[in-house]
């Protein structure tokens, strides 16, 4: 498929290159046309790769992947355009991790209201999967680097679109998927990452994942 | 050992009775000396087992656990009296969940500070650790209804404190007890609830728990 991976960060690059493994072909989209770090990664990541501007990247996308910093995520998406978005799946994967005022982050968006339901409010027409936000990039696309049994979350309103996030997402690896429910359950799981960036840093890694054991 | 155990409802009679069956003295608080389901509870879970105000339970107990409803645990701990916790191991278990605009709940604090913190700024010389918050009351004094490995946390500014509440928690069965840090990380755990309610809503059932796979 095409898919538009928007950020040029770890994230963005992490997920991109596992894409284009995958035999997809990606346009990594950023503020800039001509972004040195994208440029860098579609000449590493080969020919299936390119880049462009957010809008660039959006226009190609059959599917959209949110991987900027979840602070920049809604003005990066107006970059990406709505009608560029308009009925596609825009997975996002970002956290508003606010560090302004230190370490560990608050969250700029929490409680009662998540960034995913932001995104989901502002582009009604986009059918928008949050997922993959509660693990550092290296374990979403190589999930067996943790021991399995773990899990992945998935929110979203659109039943079809979470189907084919449970495709990519088994394509990256995951077996336990958990679809928690619609956008709005992106409350739970984007207020995981308080817990998570304490345990990274008392850890000093993050090659871990939350599991949910069952009776 | 003498403990008190503040709040009358399902949570503070399950840990009652765990903690009477394991030998201990406990006194169940609340608003009322004649508090109905109190007079209940201690008659049914035996002789080592009593009731009295909050201030009456505070003052009795070497350690107490805060069992009351999240919302009203900073009136609850007034009334036991600043001067009744001074010393003494607090540990609190309870939630700030706000219902007031139906299910799911939101967090009355939450983000930027915590209902653990709240209570330690109050009472500075209770040595309060927050634990327990984020698994149901069969659950927290029997993990084993759930196949074990799953996880139970431990926030608190005093490191001999949480030793204390250690052993306390492995004499309820954990063995997978995480002391995330000072009380400030209760922030992290106590934003595990909104998924939590969550999940609890999607499967029906409150039998489940994290778990942190690790690599």
């Amino acid at each position: 498929m095409k898919i538009a991976v928007l950020g040029t960060g770890m994230v963005g690059q992490t997920i991109g290159t596992k894409l284009v493994e995958l035999g997809h072909e990606v346009k990594m989209g950023s503020r800039s046309a001509t972004n040195e770090k994208a440029e860098a990664w579609s000449q590493k990541a080969g020919k299936n790769a390119s880049h462009g501007t957010f809008s660039d990247a959006a226009s190609f996308g059959e599917i959209v992947f949110n991987c900027t910093n979840g602070n920049g995520a809604l003005d990066a998406l107006r970059l990406a355009g709505a009608s560029n978005l308009s009925g596609k799946v825009l997975i996002d994967i970002s956290n508003a991790l606010d560090f302004s005022k230190g370490f560990p982050p608050t969250l700029s968006v929490s409680n009662d209201d998540s960034l995913g339901e932001q995104i989901q409010r502002e582009f009604p027409d986009a059918k928008v999967v949050k997922t993959l936000n509660t693990v550092n990039c290296t374990l979403m696309v190589n999930p067996s680097l943790v021991p399995m049994p773990h899990d992945i979350f998935m929110s979203g309103n659109d039943a079809t679109a979470k189907e084919t996030v449970r495709g990519i997402l088994e394509s990256f690896g995951w077996s336990n998927i958990i679809d928690i429910g619609d956008i709005g359950t992106a409350r739970g799981t984007e207020q995981l990452l308080p817990i998570w960036v304490r345990l990274m840093s008392m850890w000093k890694t993050p090659q871990f994942n939350f599991h949910i054991a069952r009776a």
